[in-house]
């Protein structure tokens, strides 16, 4: 049975983990005979949005962990205790908390910088050999993880692809339902909310997400 | 196309709405072909728990609609714009935000009210004949909307089932990826978290509940 590690930056699309993705992917992971541990960062988010307003909630102040819990249900544990031997594959859901809180794209865009502690995980996966999926925009720190030349897609938006590119990455277009596999990193990309209109959309890209994944640990 | 009014209580199983309950909801009613819409009640939560160490945050305050509105990516109403002459159906997840915000059952227990705003919108489904489904804990305002000998089922928890009787109604024991229908009232309740071990298994009986709710308004 295959340990697969979920990391997620907090809970909501416009300050955390997508809630849709996350779910999705937690439940795929199941589906496919597979067992999932969450992790996120223990220290506090760039920022609180109001998600009715789109705003940013001034003043507010939440930890990634701390909301990130709310996803898992309670059962989940800070990254720094998230070690690579311990599972078969990572998996990292989108939402702007990966752009905000696990490297910071959505502020210095393709000068963007990961965060030691996700670049240590991401990096021990990395050099284990073991395959990795990024959904969304968290496909935005694969440049940095795994240097020149790395495959991924983030859809088809024209300034995020050229960002990625900027970057040393090469950007392949995909399909909502789709997924890119880069076989040399195995590294596994799909649009998920970059692209979906609808949680079917997202569900079906997530799945072929995971399946891969799952595949790549064989 | 049949449209679906959701009605959630906040963000997280332990202060509201169960997220992979909703989640799974939101997927269940789209894959069916059905749209939804989201709504809340525009008001502070009983409270807010910290979901990694299951204490209550003392001093913190959250707002319903503006949590809930993570779970809806924005797209979400005050419950005061809910009409049921608007929709075909009404879809209620669980969490203790359906016990804490939407009636006090987790205070009061057999003695609970349902919010007045929240049994105006249920009473003028229930009223219409407009089919509901109420999912995990959700299910305990059944008695108090529809009165004496409505069916339901909260799984099989020995202490909510005999509190769902001495208010009135009629409990049915259901296994986790089953449905209880009661016919007559157009009421449809799965046990989800109440009894559910994974995603999958949550996801069955929220399948077949939105596939029933689905069926009844034809």
């Amino acid at each position: 049975m295959k340990r697969i590690a979920v990391l997620l930056s907090g809970s909501g699309v416009f300050d955390g983990s997508e809630i849709h993705e996350s779910v999705l992917a937690l439940l795929a992971i199941q589906e496919k005979g597979a067992t999932y541990q969450c992790f996120a960062p223990d220290r506090t988010q760039l920022h609180v949005v109001n998600h009715l307003t789109g705003e940013v909630a001034e003043g507010e102040s939440r930890n990634c962990l701390v909301e990130a819990a709310r996803i898992a249900r309670g059962e989940i544990l800070p990254i720094t205790q998230l070690h690579a031997a311990d599972f078969d594959a990572l998996v990292v859901p989108g939402g702007f908390g990966a752009a905000k809180n696990l490297c910071d794209f959505a502020l210095s865009g393709s000068e963007c910088q990961v965060s030691d502690d996700v670049m240590a995980v991401a990096l021990a996966f990395a050099q284990a050999g073991k395959p990795c999926g990024y959904l969304c925009i968290a496909p935005m720190m694969l440049p940095r993880i795994y240097g020149e030349g790395v495959q991924g897609t983030i859809g088809n938006d024209h300034d995020t692809a050229s960002a990625f590119n900027a970057m040393g990455g090469r950007h392949v277009e995909c399909a909502v339902e789709q997924i890119h596999v880069d076989v040399d990193h195995k590294v596994v990309t799909t649009p998920a909310y970059m692209l979906a209109k609808s949680l079917p959309e997202a569900a079906a890209g997530i799945r072929a997400l995971v399946s891969q994944v799952i595949k790549l640990c064989y």
